[in-house]
């Protein structure tokens, strides 16, 4: 293996500046204006396949494209599938960046742009390691396929219908993803669970236009008023959802489960301060991680109604709009939710406003065993290549995807997360530490030489 | 009389050319960008003053000018002073215009422009009807003085000062102000009460920056969900403030003013096709005109937070904002208002939120009494522009001026309005009917001639 990491290092200059090509297009899957950028990127992974010499597919669908590749088979040696994701979320707000989103900027050695964590960073690690062993062992010990899809932050749209209609091409033992964190710096993890998500937007109208609301306060409900209480009424004061039905199919947490939750090195004062507050609040019973990784939550995601601008405007809106989506775990099922939401929503909107709910996308929360050689496997290449042992912990995000695999190809993922929960995925200032990123190719690198000793059965 | 009602007749077209010169301003005194704008619109009201040749001043505020002019005393008969605004509220939301809000539009009838009814059209009114006189006539029959600001629509920051500085330039018999509207249309009306008003805007951050709402969701505060919270928290579902002592200075309707409001022709069908909505809805125990005209209210006028843009993005939001406003009645006081408000709020926001609360402007309501001589006058004037006596009603809306008037110049205002309460003056398409535009120079015409017969005590 000494050529394998020598190539890995030798080649570091190299990986940071294609992660600086790949960083720069603005492949923002949301934004229709972005729609050739999301090609671009597509168009980037795709070369970086064929510069591979692997089996490479740019699939067309109503969407994004999906970029497939695969590695011929190895007798005797398990298939492994890598996802990931091209696409990344929208960089708004856009003057909250220190460094522009779509420019790059390497600041006390983390890479600052909009993806680096979530997913391209991460994602390439996989593709650096594939390219370590072709170019310096000249081949993997193992089968490969990639499947790296452009709408994971518009919930993966047109993925399901491909991953049904492709399960043979798609056939493996195991799917690895890198699209979460570390639980902290210095301690990698496996991550053994996610949470589901189910996304709404609410759409409330009064009157047909904005009103004076000197001469029409007080006469109509309005939109805004409304839209608050309503949300408002969603959750109590402590901290629990108020859909009928909400907690049916919600698995208690085992005592095990909480007590190895305790045992990990959660700093909480430390948590506090990078997100600068001065209090953490949730549902009343629960700690702090229980309530990030393995309780559903209600939180509000946008917000707009009347007007917003300088100085004061003294209307009644015409209309109020909120974006909110609850994270779900195991067993909680997004379609079931829905419905409870809706007929409590339409209990709680006031003749005289029309109300519109629309569901965008919704995914199940997952729980993967950790009982298999996989993991086992796993938790030696990230030794190798962190340098410690993996924690086994939860995640509060969803990675639709994973209940996906679970469900067409009949297998677990290993989520080997590179990033830290202070990356900003979503928000301004995403980053990615560098130094991560080249233990995340080791690792992987490391995963391909332990995950192909294992004998398929 | 009669070579005055020629001019009028004759001086028909060139009116309207005059009120389309003026509404072509964006006078928006919210918008720090319209700033020469606003200027350029006291300048053209200048103008319009020096050209009758009345005594002028454009007199420089710290805000945007306040335009003054008066024509000489008239021995025995009373002084007039005439206020109104030349500035706008701001034209948002934009693509709701069918017209451009500064291209004024005639379209049956009615001329469409920001400023059309609120307040320039009705405002021009009484310019005219004086340049009838002095033209027609060769003088005025009493003495008219001209307070014309730039600041209504942001709470007329420096008139008060600028009021209580010129107390003995600016006394007078009575004040006349047109900026308020008929019953309906053919039903000509003198309005004697206003509802005051107290905006606020709040401002509330939990963490430094937008964070993962799958990662951090259920560990801290969610702004947006606290907003709502507070926000639902300040009315109940009867409608009713939730502030305490909110009430205390509440005067009870009077069975015969309960009575008289009854008598009045209120189409309340007709007002809710309008508005476009199916159902009216406010406090409990009143009717709608009531509601509107007598009862205080809280109404959300804009909001924003996290996402609003096109798709779905799981932020939790770092901020929330809401503007919001209270319509109040007579004898309730803005300040304890403020004060009462703050209090609830700060109980209500939970640890881990900041809170900021901007009160930007406030005002007491007012009632007017109906038995003076002033009035009566106004009562002939009327029948003589609309061809009708008028109904006597009050206004939801708020003019602060009137109670500044009252407590500084010891004086009452007679509110005659010319709109209709379909204008929109704070909403898209904001018109005027061009036939009440002209009914309105008349009856201010007759006005100057029934007011100049009173005696002066």
């Amino acid at each position: 293996m000494s050529s394998l990491d020598d190539y890995l290092h030798e080649r570091r200059a190299q990986f940071e500046r294609e992660l600086v090509d790949l960083l720069c297009i603005p492949s923002v899957s949301a934004s229709s204006a972005n729609r050739d950028d999301v090609r671009r990127a597509a168009a980037w992974v795709v070369d970086q396949f064929r510069g591979l010499k692997l089996k490479t597919e740019l699939v067309e669908t109503a969407g994004h494209p999906i970029v497939y590749a695969e590695s011929p088979a190895v007798a005797g040696a398990p298939t492994v599938l890598v996802y990931g994701h091209y696409d990344v979320q929208p960089p708004d707000p856009l003057k909250e960046w220190i460094s522009p989103p779509f420019e790059p900027a390497i600041r006390e050695g983390n890479i600052y742009a909009r993806g680096a964590t979530d997913d391209k960073g991460q994602m390439l690690t996989h593709i650096k390691s594939t390219e370590a062993w072709l170019k310096s062992q000249g081949k993997l010990p193992l089968q490969l396929k990639f499947l790296i899809e452009g709408e994971e932050e518009v919930g993966s749209t047109h993925l399901e219908e491909f991953i049904a209609k492709n399960r043979t091409r798609l056939a493996c033992d195991c799917v690895v993803i890198s699209d979460t964190s570390q639980f902290a710096p210095g301690v990698p993890a496996i991550t053994y669970g996610l949470r589901g998500l189910a996304y709404f937007e609410l759409n409330l109208t009064g009157p047909s236009q904005d009103k004076h609301s000197g001469t029409f306060g007080g006469a109509i409900a309005n939109p805004a008023n409304v839209l608050c209480s309503m949300l408002a009424a969603l959750i109590n004061e402590r901290g629990q959802v108020q859909i009928p039905g909400f907690y049916n199919d919600v698995e208690p947490l085992t005592p095990r489960e909480r007590d190895e939750f305790k045992k990990l090195p959660f700093d909480e004062r430390g948590f506090m301060q990078k997100l600068g507050v001065e209090a953490l609040r949730g549902e009343e019973g629960y700690s702090t991680l229980e309530r990030r990784w393995a309780r559903p939550t209600c939180d509000i995601n946008g917000m707009l109604s009347g007007y917003t601008g300088e100085g004061a405007k003294t209307v009644l809106p015409a209309r109020a709009m909120a974006k909110f989506s609850f994270r779900l775990v195991p067993k909680q099922d997004p379609k079931i939710i829905s419905a409870a939401l809706e007929k409590r929503l339409r209990e709680l909107c006031p003749k005289g406003v029309k109300m519109e709910l629309v569901s965008s996308h919704g995914a199940p929360g997952v729980v993967v065993p950790l009982d298999s050689p996989y993991v086992a496997a796993a938790e030696r290449a990230i030794e190798h290549g962190f340098g410690k042992r993996p924690v086994f912990m939860r995640e509060g995000g969803s990675i639709p995807v994973v209940a996906i695999f679970h469900d067409l190809l009949g297998v677990d993922t290993l989520l080997l997360g590179w990033g830290l929960d202070d990356d900003n995925p979503h928000s301004p200032n995403e980053k990615f530490c560098l130094a991560d990123f080249h233990r995340g190719i080791k690792a992987s690198a490391h995963l391909w030489q332990e995950l192909g000793q294992i004998k398929r059965t």
